[in-house]
């Protein structure tokens, strides 16, 4: 038994904000207004440099807790918001930064590094599945989706293909090289993002990685734009595709109301 | 000034259809209930051997005048639908249905025939948005869309690249042959379809044509299945996609929340 805390609470807008640990590591979960029955999760999680509080995990969170009446929940990766920094994290993030300023590519450094923080990671996110089921109002047996773009999709690909308990999942921006192979163990319906003009990840590693899923259901939303110009309606998207494979849509497809 | 003409209405589920022909070309107007202003108005175009009513089209047509309060439009393509067959129709469906018997790739005859079909639809288009936008319940000036996949493309890439009324299109499933260099003549935002797995259209092909839009903003929606599986959900998406750029948003598919 995982060992789950909530440190802190708060409210807004119907949505619940809880702070916990899982085993020390600290994460969010967002709610909705307690109901009947369990509700659907999805986990999210962060980008490379960002932490389980920043905006996108935030809004994210509220999309699908106020449009889908889901959980949402996040934890900090390694050396990633409250979690303290290894040696080996400094090093990484180091040359990282020195490739960057050498105007070198950024490939080689991002993939080796997130792939050793996805091992760190995966069996976190199992952790805090065991705990978060544990609750009521989430409850063992439901859909539990996966939500990760960037380093997100670096720690996803190897948890989604490990987690059986994962239904469907919103991948996209990272290259095939360390998840390849894994995307291959990966049957459940995936939504994955790429950036037509990304400057660090080619086209041809992009399409690599969507080929390399073995979903019978899979769609690539493919954006023209930088690394960086990820079209904020892909956020929107990821939320109905969520709607439609955990099975609670409460969001309408189209809007609803005749306009005008 | 182009002769249009009314030929039928009926009405259900408050979408209005009324049977119009233009200079003697038989189309489908539906529309909302009248409103105080103009809406703007989305013209579809069918796929080879299908027609104005196919359900895809009044499928369609209902999505966006119901879900939106947008005006939906079609004809039928030269050869199809109410529309005469010429002997030369005759011969290249003939050899198009040769070709599939043979088991050879059935490109070759659809990119000529669907170019030939073009060259006569495009001006029939244009006739056609200057008769509706003699209406007063479409008007001239306002927001136009177009949607066409399959033959809907071939029809729409050159059309598009043509009428600097349309300001926003929905394409897909087409080879790059004949289309590619309009294509490089369109700015306005795309969302385009495309089958990973299609039979007819190879994955190159297909994303070649994707890269000829010279649109800054431009989507690709990739799924895994065969030609003829493009998923329903992706009708859904091009009517978010007009509702977003045809301007008359009030009712967002999931809630406007900051998402960072």
């Amino acid at each position: 038994m995982h060992s789950l805390q909530f440190t802190a609470e708060s409210s807004s807008d119907g949505v619940t904000e809880r702070d916990f640990t899982v085993d020390g590591i600290p994460g969010v979960l967002w709610s909705p207004a307690p109901g009947a029955e369990p509700a659907p999760l999805v986990l999210l999680a962060h980008g490379g440099g960002n932490h389980k509080k920043h905006p996108s995990m935030a809004g994210r969170a509220r999309l699908l807790v106020a449009g889908c009446g889901f959980h949402a929940a996040v934890i900090d990766a390694p050396g990633h918001g409250d979690r303290p920094r290894t040696a080996h994290d400094e090093a990484e993030i180091a040359e990282l930064f020195r490739a960057r300023a050498a105007g070198e590519p950024e490939g080689p450094v991002v993939v080796r590094y997130n792939d050793h923080l996805a091992r760190l990671a995966v069996p976190e996110y199992q952790a805090t599945l065991d705990a978060l089921q544990q609750l009521p109002e989430i409850g063992a047996g439901g859909p539990v989706g996966f939500w990760g773009i960037n380093m997100g999709t670096a720690i996803g690909v190897p948890f989604v293909a490990a987690e059986p308990r994962i239904t469907a999942a919103v991948l996209g921006q990272h290259w095939p090289d360390a998840l390849a192979g894994k995307a291959r163990q990966i049957t459940v319906p995936i939504e994955y993002d790429m950036q037509w003009d990304d400057e660090h990840i080619s086209r041809e590693q992009g399409l690599e990685l969507f080929d390399a899923f073995a979903s019978n259901e899979k769609t690539l939303h493919v954006n023209a734009g930088r690394h960086k110009e990820l079209p904020r309606f892909e956020a929107d998207s990821a939320v109905r595709f969520f709607a439609r494979h955990l099975g609670r849509v409460t969001a309408p497809a189209v809007p609803a109301a005749p306009v005008g």
